[in-house]
């Protein structure tokens, strides 16, 4: 094993920490604060051990895994991009490829030739595994919003129509969550949580 | 698929989100504030994959992964204890098994008691998995302190002499990472980060 090639690894695993420092809209469930890129993902990577039963397809599950925990890595440079931010996602790819490039290319070639094929894997969103990726990222807002009492959606004044909307983005990966989601927006409504 | 499964396992990803607010001794690489529980785990895994390369016995990476994501939720309840924290250490194990019945025990059986052999399997370290997630674990710290200053180490007046003990316990599940540690504290020795 060269030096050199640990050197890269732990270059890599200090600069990511960068992640733990970018907030996204949603509010941890206790409502006290937003939550962050790095502990937004330990939950989604749980979300798919506990959830996997429900996958629409057979998926692997240490792939699904590993792409979530890349899949956000690209916002240390390119930031969170709100949802339901239309100007932001015009060139949110471009910005997202440069990120991938400069961050995973801090690794030894092969290592940042993995993990940026699970970025864009996730990104394409054509794999069973990427699919359920993508329904854990997705469920999880929703869950936290509600549970936080609106947390992003009031901050943010979006409605329930947008969210439902969104809750079609979890089909592809999880019929069953699709429809557990679809409830928890009603309920959310009815409750007065979110905007009808 | 019950109703009452998925509800089961829904609550306990909501429960768990309380993991983002259990706080370690351990700082953000820049310093600016102290590390939660959920991030930490999310660097640990993210970690395990660019690292496993450096492992002393073949792994199953799933497997490992799987243990670092369940390794620390028992704190939700127990708290974190510090690594140099003897008095704290005397009850640590009861605790912490009443907080895993606790908290796994949200869940449906089959997968509460999954989650419940994982986390023993950890705390028993005698796989290869266990001892690998284990050298993640104690790696980390090192690095974050080294990175922000000193973090921790300052903060908890530890010196070179308790470090260089708990360097040791990365040995079992990598020799090479273990040896990478004793460099890196060395060196923080030699700049003053950490006392002698």
């Amino acid at each position: 094993m060269s030096s050199e090639r640990l050197t890269q690894q732990l270059a890599f695993i200090i600069e990511v920490d960068k992640l733990k420092s970018v907030l996204r809209q949603s509010y941890i469930a206790n409502g006290s604060r937003r939550e962050n890129d790095a502990e937004h993902t330990w939950h989604l990577c749980l979300m798919a051990v506990v959830l996997a039963e429900h996958a629409n397809e057979p998926i692997d599950l240490l792939r699904v895994l590993k792409m979530l925990l890349v899949h956000d890595i690209v916002e240390i440079d390119a930031g969170d991009t709100f949802a339901y931010d239309v100007a932001g996602h015009s060139d949110k790819a471009e910005r997202e490829e440069q990120a991938a490039q400069r961050l995973f290319g801090l690794l030894p070639a092969d290592l940042a030739g993995e993990l940026i094929g699970l970025f864009h894997e996730f990104e394409a969103q054509e794999t069973a595994e990427a699919k359920f990726a993508l329904s854990m990222d997705r469920l999880s807002p929703m869950m936290l919003n509600y549970e936080s009492g609106g947390g992003g959606w009031k901050v943010n004044k979006v409605g329930a129509s947008k969210v439902l909307k969104r809750v079609e983005t979890i089909r592809p990966g999880s019929e069953t969550l699709r429809d557990a989601a679809e409830a928890l927006i009603h309920k959310a409504v009815t409750e007065g949580i979110l905007e009808p």
